[in-house]
């Protein structure tokens, strides 16, 4: 019995075809639709056989569908829900896959006809490629799909969309918007914006070349450039939209990193070590909940991987 | 024809016992001895089988020497030179791994016998783990090893060093003590102390609870806390031996990150676009040099490693 029978895929690129792929392999009776903006994007998913018919319009692609799920930069959500709103069934439920939760469902309850049963929903899972080739059915397996349901929403279509996620191997978390919002400050929005700073500030010294930082990145900064090459697109709309809790754990950030700053210039050894013990411990919380690997990862290419 | 035929250890945990692992696979005539000031850590040695003979004490490991490795945290390796110098032959070469060069190279110069040849190298690998038991041959295979001598040291003690870490799998650079201090404080040392200071942030938020940030650290957090799972002691002494070109970064990385904050602030999407363009490109030339893996790598435990 599955949970929905006509999956309408809106925005066929890194998740969108990990979606679509997703589907196919945990619900292969189900009808897969898919709709990109970018006419070279419906090429690729035509050719990669992503779904059953990849539309040119996006209201062709949900004028079937029982789920619509939105995958697109959460900046482009209001719009690519109102563009399918005359097409999309009474019936029809819409979620969709954005970082942010708050801004996103404001932006859909504002686009869709009133009535619509909405579930927006973030699936923490993803990798630093970009493009419908990146995909891949697996990505969502043993990680994470919070849903942000607004207070009222239908229970049945709530549980059809756990369902789902559950169906293409995720686990499911209830939340609301703004306590999403804020707890994604903090595990990925942050971690990305400190990335995007940090290799930005190691490209631009004047007196280390580029070549140098290259070369010797393996001491650390190799792991930064790889959250660093995360879509720009789709990491511009979630600053703009999650703005607010992004600034305030970016202030609290800021001053512990001045602590750790006037540590150093005073020579604090005791301060330092402190912290670096403690730190210590999250990494085993991690490592215990199955959420990375335990396994060494600096040597990674050499260590029989 | 062996660089060294008897190799001396000092310092067993991570580093120290892959050297002593790398030189046993890759020098198989060559004679190994070792030392560490923890018991337990000796006891563990002798348990692995990772030197011909590990002795109580220091002077006992290089009596018969040829090249003497001290793989200590950089706070202490004035004080293991001293240790041992009663016991160092006149034609030992004394070499380092310390993350640091310009200290080490005063430290070692200070407590060594006027005329010993001093090579002090940096091999730029490591992982998250630490102890005698978390090493492995393969480490450095790959990675860079960067040797800081001083001017006027003998060429052929160089050279022998440099075939020393070649023989162990490494590429090997020549650089003076204080570019290599400028160098690494980008590749590594800020690196480190950002990951430290946000996985600090996160555990201390009143709002968001620890267990929270570990379930969804997915999304990028899990990657700043496997570089904050490094050793502290060795971490403490980098930032204490590295304070001025540390200082120096840190310096740029928090006016480039005021920068994008003013910009999340004032919705400026372009300037953010930017930015995440551009450290694009920087992640592509590491992928190129061989210095990380090309593979996507959040989903890294289920798609097919």
């Amino acid at each position: 019995m599955l949970p929905f029978a006509r999956v309408a895929v809106i925005g066929l690129g890194l998740i969108g075809s990990s979606v679509a792929r997703a589907v196919r392999a945990a619900m292969p009776g189900a009808a897969i639709t898919g709709h990109d903006a970018d006419p070279a994007v419906r090429e690729a998913a035509r050719s990669l056989g992503l779904a059953d018919d990849v539309t040119d319009h996006p209201g062709a692609a949900v004028t079937d569908a029982d789920l619509v799920i939105l995958c697109v930069p959460v900046g482009a959500i209001g719009a690519a829900a109102a563009e399918l709103a005359p097409d999309l069934p009474a019936d029809a439920v819409v979620t969709d896959v954005g970082s942010c939760k708050a801004s996103v469902a404001a932006a859909l309850a504002q686009a869709l006809p009133p009535g619509t049963a909405i579930v927006p929903a973030h699936p923490v899972a993803g990798t630093e490629r970009s493009g419908p080739e990146a995909g891949f059915a697996e990505l969502f397996r043993g990680r994470w799909c919070i849903l942000t349901p607004a207070d009222g929403t239908d229970p049945f279509a709530v549980g059809r969309v756990s369902a789902f996620w559950q169906a293409l191997g995720a686990e499911v978390a209830v939340m609301s918007p703004e306590r999403h919002d804020r707890v994604l400050a903090v595990t990925s929005h942050l971690p990305h914006l400190i990335a995007y700073t940090i290799v930005g500030t190691a490209s631009d010294l004047e007196e280390v070349d580029r070549g140098e930082v290259i070369t010797y990145s393996a001491g650390g900064f190799r792991d930064f450039t790889r959250i660093a090459a995360s879509d720009p697109t789709m990491w511009r709309d979630v600053f703009l939209a999650n703005r607010d809790a992004v600034l305030d754990v970016l202030q609290r950030f800021t001053e512990d990193l001045t602590h750790l700053q006037r540590a150093i210039r005073r020579g604090d050894g005791d301060l330092l070590f402190d912290l670096f013990t403690r730190t210590r411990a999250v990494r085993r919380g991690i490592v215990e909940q199955g959420q990375d690997d335990a396994r060494a990862d600096f040597g990674r290419q050499d260590h029989g991987r």
